[in-house]
């Protein structure tokens, strides 16, 4: 148990800042592939309504990118790239208040870095937000289907580290599986809600589209889908003592 | 050699509870991804035929849910995720009959409950069941090809399985290979019957949409094919005697 | 060294026996996905050219059938599922001549049954054949087309067998690098050859199509291509000396 | 520390050889498969615009032929397949300079081969180049899109590489890691400036197709997106004293 100073001390740490960087560019590597999908697909339909070979293009994009972005931070900072992961994980008491604020904070701004840049690059392309949602859904079913797919995507990684802290021969998988259940839920919501579970994403694009119409969709559901996930599978699923380690790794 | 009366009481264990919980989180998760990759296709390409594009996507969605569903529940509960599964390796001695009808209810509310989350979500939305089979094909044929489908599924359950028993160095891609031999077989099968090779998912979709027509074809096929998969498997192909180590980790 | 009887005896044990069949089963659910896909895409498009998507599909199928057929046949038989792989293994001594012939007969009966049954269980689909040779193209090209892509495939699988022979820690991922290439190169091949690679599933969905259009394209590049593989793995780019433990663990 | 004698010395070493014809082999195979599959899609939709399909065909092919390549010859050279990320492995002085120019040497070859052969055995099919970037693009624009994604692809590299050095669990994740992110970053980016991050396959392709318009983009950008990737892995997010166990094992 750690007192009041040491959890905040552990904020500055070497480690913890490396940590922060690692969230910082995971993110960024995640938001650019899949931001840069949404904007080729929509490049190459021209003002067409997006069709079914755009859903794969853009989930595809998402799902191999997310597992890429997990696997390359996953040993220095726990791999979250998402603020709803990260708040999952708090929930779980595997990382600090404190903690939970710098991890977040570099995650947003490694999306919104990630959207300047696009934008820059590509000059005059529009960045498509997420927010586009059909009318006859209303806020409480938009919410209610991003919960269902973060909590989704926050067992999953719950699921993962806890083989990987067990050891378990499949721990090498966790970042894959926590890759593709996004893109599996990236296919099953994206035109509904534009299926992001991620807040960052989300924050990130509307910003750099100037538009953050139906915004809390994306951080309302996705926030309590993690939450009931961390308290789902640490109490009930999977109750057994978890040494801290992976936070520790980071703080100390 | 468990006594009958152990056979009973190993199913109201803690562990054995929490299979059953596992279980319904897995169907859940698996059956939103693949049941919604369904609906968004049908959503894009509006009163249109499917395309081959929507045949990759719910393929695609089918095959990566699958994956982690089975990925994330393999500890606890073995990662069924699937009434035929279940029933396969009850076929081969690995769960017991008793088990077998906890696991088979958990997986059927797992379903149903993600239908009708989608549902509610989404307001308006059908949801899209099985059973628009061609005109030209009989009830005979369509039950073989999901048969067919799901011995391929089993018999890869298996597989997967003993190797993870061996401690065999691809026993961390057993997940893997459930999952993508199902997304495979979506492609093959999916304008013919569906692809489904899973009783639940079948049922709850149907139970949603409102028509049971032709859920006969989704019973017969894949139980006859799961067994078929679990006694060649343990009989023929790989006969060594296994410990019934997944069975008591749950039941103990 | 095994005398010449020896070597006549070890195609006859039990473990020999299981071999066949595990080729059997892994070619037949392989072929069953594979040429599934073609159909499905077929039956989506009716008389239309092929699409874009309906090569994602195929290939994708591909893709993950094979990955999974070699995986749960590696332990058995060392998942060759294709008689040009078990040809490049046989050039490379990793298999005897007369089990060559065993694997054979075992892999063009698993082909031959896949199509079979998918022909019966579709009633009226017709079974698409490679051999569908854009004009501009000579049947040198062709050969020279697949004869390359084998190599790519067979090269991959010596790769993948020597890491796991060697305990490395990849070991795990050859099965899904075999399959992989296997997708990515019907991506490339398709509108050209067929992107076949494999002699059993062109003879397979040639004999219940009832054409042997272009059958030798799929005959003489992949068997040429097989042999470079196995010649330059074994010799030039990774010549340590072997132990000829999977062969054994067969014919034991 | 080596003498410049040595560093000299190590690149004609038997073991420095068969790196070198690795690094061909695998170029060679993954051009095969990429450059394949945008002719594929070329041959399919005729003279119409790429649709989203075709899109999704080129990356998948992309990234799982990236991961084969990666894999077949990780154990042998490294597994670079790529200019930039030797470049980048020489920045951080994983690799000696004459060694790199080797290297180099051989993946421009492998990459070359490949377009040729593809151009013979399908007639008269045009090889796609990169360079058809959209007018409203900048020169500098379309570096800085190919810098930020060879950067990702460079840096998973890294963190790929530095996993298997410290034996971590998840190191044979390591080449399907940097395959989909390549994948991942052919679907951002393909519309805009083709998606290479490979100065070797974009040489390759320009040389067969007759035109090295808008080239310069392919080099100035993956050359500095690698560099800082290099740089930023090893001095900032990841300090670690590294053993250069897997140059000394190329070189010895």
């Amino acid at each position: 148990m750690a007192s009041l100073k040491e959890r905040l001390e552990h904020c500055v740490t070497p480690n913890a800042l490396r940590a922060y960087l690692a969230e910082f560019i995971s993110t960024f590597i995640f938001v650019s592939a899949a931001v840069g999908a949404a904007m080729s697909t929509q490049k190459m339909v021209h003002d067409a309504a997006p069709d079914s070979s755009s859903l794969v293009a853009v989930a595809v994009a998402h799902g191999f990118a997310l597992f890429v972005a997990v696997y390359i931070s996953s040993n220095v900072s726990g791999g979250h790239v998402n603020p709803a992961v990260t708040f999952g994980m708090a929930v779980g008491g595997h990382i600090s208040i404190p903690m939970f604020i710098f991890y977040f904070i570099s995650q947003m701004l490694g999306s919104v870095m990630a959207c300047l840049l696009l934008r820059i690059a590509t000059v005059s392309q529009r960045i498509p937000p997420h927010g586009m949602i059909p009318n006859e859904m209303t806020g409480f079913g938009a919410s209610m289907l991003e919960g269902v797919m973060t909590f989704a995507l926050v067992y999953t990684f719950y699921a993962a580290t806890a083989e990987t802290r067990r050891g378990g021969s499949s721990g090498a998988m966790g970042p894959l599986a926590v890759g593709l259940i996004a893109g599996a839920n990236v296919l099953a919501a994206r035109p509904f809600t534009g299926g992001s579970m991620n807040p960052a994403y989300s924050f990130g694009s509307a910003l750099l589209a100037g538009t953050f119409r139906n915004q809390a969709v994306y951080w309302v559901g996705p926030f309590i889908g993690a939450a009931i996930a961390g308290i789902l599978y640490d109490n009930v699923v999977s109750p057994k003592p978890l040494d801290a380690g992976s936070v520790d790794q980071v703080g100390a």
